[in-house]
């Protein structure tokens, strides 16, 4: 398990990426997908239509299944599906604590900006691994249903409250505040995070040392589509 | 929407089933498991192990699938899924808060006793309708999973402690008067399914006149059921 694995070898770089830090990623994409899975299933609960309830309830099924195939991926490397996920139980306890929503939409806006910077991270992170598992991720990630509801339930209330709209902008420069600060204490607790992210094509240097905590350019991507999304709802980053 | 449909005859039966009727059965089947879906959710939130978090997750989707395969088959009757479900908003809301468990052991039985009562009521009601609607309630009913996930875990802990065993024995009573009580409420409160229950087959007497809100034998039927389940697990009911 710790010898670096052909198939770990990414395509166009000359970085070689160990199965372990592949499994790690894995394992971080699953659990964040399980985390989705946990909150969609809230939403559907606290959903003010029965069509919302139905909809997040299928929305968290999904997430089961695109974790699912996460884990079977790291499964077929050799590792531990189990322990992979159970790496990251406590990664977004306090980012959770930390920006308690009070409204239905900024529980909406709270997943939408989270999962956002997550996935880009892991779409990042998922540059450096070999292509069997970059596929899988990229496709596992792709899937933005979640997000597509977000948008359209978020802008039909935007756009008859101004009020509503200006409180939400102030909320989502909170979320991400937040979030990039799991970004940084997820590479830091996961060494391999920061190495998949240092290895990745179009990394200023490939390397096999992690990339810096602090990392400008990553921090840089994370924010500008964080802007991009926020501009999709009609709201300042 | 009310004339009776042919489809709606029941075979080997005199009756004749209202679609409305069928329907409404359908919604409840629905409800219930859209309630499984999230109390399997919670409880997957809960689980002492991954393993265990993992498992009840999948069966959380499992839930959100079959329901939506019951909504399909109102949807092809002619029915509205959401209104149909919509009926049984506030269903178990009297269940749930009186049976508050106060341990993981109390909460696995809950879910148990519940669906075992909840389920073997549907499959009585479904004796009454159509043969295309019967098959796929049957279907959606027997898929055990759950259950034999309480056994396992209810029977290895109880085989460990006399103590534990004679306050879950105790629990189940309680649990299964509540359950009864939530079959009596929705008979009065949904005239359709009282119905069914009285024109099911093997029913003291065919009939289009709803069965009794205290009809013994239906009673006398959930009770035996429930006392099979509960030697299941070497508890006394």
């Amino acid at each position: 398990m710790t010898s670096a694995a052909t198939e770990g070898r990414p395509s166009g770089s000359e970085a070689v990426t160990d199965r372990d830090d592949t499994v790690e990623l894995l394992g971080l994409v699953a659990h964040l997908q399980h985390v989705a899975f946990g909150r969609l299933a809230d939403d559907a609960r606290e959903a003010p239509t029965t069509a919302e309830q139905l909809e997040l309830s299928r929305l968290a099924a999904a997430a089961v299944q695109r974790r699912d195939r996460v884990l079977a991926r790291v499964a077929e490397l050799g590792g531990d599906p189990e322990r992979s996920l159970g790496a990251y139980t406590r990664l977004l306890e306090d980012f959770d604590n930390r920006t308690q929503p009070s409204t239905w939409w900024e529980r909406l806006l709270r997943s939408y900006v989270a999962e956002g910077v997550s996935d880009d991270f892991c779409r990042i992170a998922a540059g450096a691994v070999d292509d069997v598992t970059r596929e899988l991720l990229l496709e596992v990630l792709d899937d933005a249903a979640h997000a597509e509801l977000a948008v359209a339930a978020l802008e039909s209330a935007g756009a008859q409250d101004e009020v509503l709209v200006s409180r939400l902008a102030l909320w989502g420069r909170r979320l991400v505040g937040e979030a990039l600060g799991v970004v940084q204490q997820a590479m830091a607790a996961h060494p391999s995070l920061a190495r998949l992210v240092g290895n990745r094509e179009g990394a200023p240097e490939a390397s096999t040392e992690p990339a810096p905590a602090g990392d400008p350019k990553l921090f840089g991507e994370l924010t500008a589509e964080h802007t991009r999304r926020m501009s999709r709802l009609g709201l300042t980053a």
